[in-house]
């Protein structure tokens, strides 16, 4: 039935139960805050605190306790609270170790809370003098791409939902100051008349921006379309990409995107699979895509080059890497997971 | 291949090549502005100026020319205007009828660009005032669904654009005022130190809001969960649905969303196809999901009713319609597509 499990999905796999249910249990999310248990995970600029351990040193995110935080929280000008989830696993051992326990407290329910917390660039400084084996992932990427599959997909989270409030702090409505409400996942305009505080409108919500990225093949089935940007590093090759406008569906916005780019006529699209990506609220949607046309007319406002690679060139390049003349991004973009799935393809399309 | 084309996609199928590359050239659009083929389409909050017309009576689009709304153009505090496309048809008939012709100007390419325009109510009173046989569709659901699909297409496009003009006026980086650009896909703040004028931002992009909507099939195969909220007419019930949020997949977010709208937990998910929904600007994705569990615990903040119904209570509904004792929403909306091709399928998930 699916195919989407088979391919390898960085940014997605997470440790937490997002539990939307308890943003706004305020009583909750307070009592949470102050529990020994609960993990804070750190960003400044939006990135994440991290730090290098184990003997071949991993880069892991710092898990901070709220004695490591505190003198941050009460200040709200300077920080940015998310409520992040509950430990998936956290519950049932828990339950397990405290069984019986009389010493539990009523409203201990043995989940552990995660939140991000974004501070300011003051406070960052601060907090690194005070701990030197931290630093911030920065710049964000490809750095990001180091993080274990679970950590990436708790970053990916917390560093969309800091970024949207990083650039959303003004009511696009009314032009007013607004305020944090629901964990970190709802911003409310401060102005009282503002026609936002009517009914339901997606200005108090964090964005999520939609784009298709796709694996165009060739009639023939034995050539596939990657296309570069300018500021690729030099060589690479990547699979075309774009936004999805208001009013489209992804098929449209696969044929659009790959015309305007490549002048490339596009007929049947088939969805692969789905990555968020958080630069800063992405969501990449997947798509193999079957050319009609073949001649490239490159749009150099968009993309710098765009060709045709044989299978055998592309195989050459995922099994022999970086001595070929191009190369593809890493296994952990969706990209490579296209190009690769196409490769490990059996049928013809 | 692709099973997305066999669903009916109403509010995508189009009579426009979008044409992005033009909204960046504003010799270009000011040319076809004042073109006498160029085609208005009216809007006056956010619902479309149509008309009644044939013999069996249909709703469709007025068409506008220039001549028709000059007067609203000329004040860009009480209009909104969006460059919408060139009609897919329009050049190749053109160049065969003017071949040759030697009036033909020199910037005339033949292609017949729409436009959208939204108008203040004072403006929309009084431009129908002038023409009596024209009016607003409002509200907006379920007249809409009324439209030919090449019109809902246009109309799917216009009516998310100006919805966010509508609801992001000022800057939500620094709550300046802002003004419009590219044909009407672009915001640039008016504030010359605001960071948002640095880069590339989605702040100044239209939004676009992923949505994900299931059906939700029992783990025997031969029944469906559909459930509805408080809002719906009495007897309607549909696919669950939920916006994805920040650093989901597709896939992650219908397996959230049917356990806390339901209780009920979801394995495999299949993308099955997807509709542009503009109230305002979402896009619905549409997929399969395989209940792991069968035990329904309603959510009701979300929720009023979710039950499991059988293939022969859907296929009842959809042959014989309203006699039934629930039913589902019109063959318009892709929740009716998706519980239509669950019942289609011959195969079991
Ligand atoms: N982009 C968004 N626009 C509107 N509502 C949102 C958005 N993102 C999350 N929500 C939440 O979804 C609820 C509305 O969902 P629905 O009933 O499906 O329209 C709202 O009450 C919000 O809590
Ligand atoms: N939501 C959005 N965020 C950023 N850029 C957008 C968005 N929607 C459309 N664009 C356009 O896409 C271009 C960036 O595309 P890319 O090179 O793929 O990052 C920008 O220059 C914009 O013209």
């Amino acid at each position: 039935l699916n195919k989407v499990e088979e391919l390898e999905n960085y940014f997605s796999r997470t440790l937490l139960d997002r539990k939307s249910e308890k943003r706004t249990n305020s009583m909750w999310l307070s009592m949470k805050q102050i529990h020994p248990d609960t993990v804070y995970i750190l960003f400044s600029d939006l990135s994440p605190l991290v730090t290098l351990s184990g003997q071949q040193p991993e880069v892991r995110l710092c898990r901070l306790g709220y004695v490591h935080i505190q003198d941050y929280l009460t200040n709200n000008d300077k920080a940015t609270l998310i409520f992040l989830g509950v430990d998936l696993g956290s519950k049932r051992e828990l339950v397990n170790d405290n069984m019986g326990e009389d010493t539990k407290e009523k409203d201990e329910d043995g989940c552990i809370a995660w939140f991000a917390l974004g501070i300011d660039a003051i406070s960052a400084e601060e907090f690194k003098q005070r701990h030197e084996d931290c630093y911030f992932l920065h710049p964000p990427m490809p750095a990001l791409l180091q993080l274990k599959e679970k950590e990436a997909g708790v970053v990916a989270q917390a560093r969309s939902v800091l970024a949207w409030h990083s650039r959303y702090k003004f009511c696009p409505t009314c032009g007013s100051a607004t305020k944090i409400e629901e964990g970190g996942y709802k911003r409310v305009c401060l102005n009282e008349d503002c026609p936002s505080l009517q009914g339901v409108h997606n200005t108090s919500y964090p964005r999520v921006d939609p784009v298709v990225i796709m694996q165009v093949l060739h009639p023939d089935g034995n050539k596939c379309l990657l296309g570069r940007q300018k500021r690729f590093p030099p060589g690479m090759f990547t699979c075309l990409a774009g936004f999805i406008e208001p009013g489209e569906t992804i098929e449209d916005a696969v044929r659009r995107e790959v015309e305007e780019e490549s002048g490339v006529k596009v007929g049947n699209v088939q969805y692969i699979s789905c990555q968020p990506w958080p630069m800063p609220s992405s969501l990449m949607i997947g798509c193999l895509a079957v050319a009609l046309t073949t001649e490239i007319k490159v749009d150099k406002n968009e993309i710098e080059d765009a060709r045709w690679f044989s299978k055998e060139q592309v195989i050459d390049v995922l099994s022999k890497g970086n001595q070929q003349a191009f190369f593809v991004p890493p296994s952990r973009a969706i990209a490579h997971q296209l190009i690769k799935y196409w490769i490990g393809m059996n049928s013809n399309l």
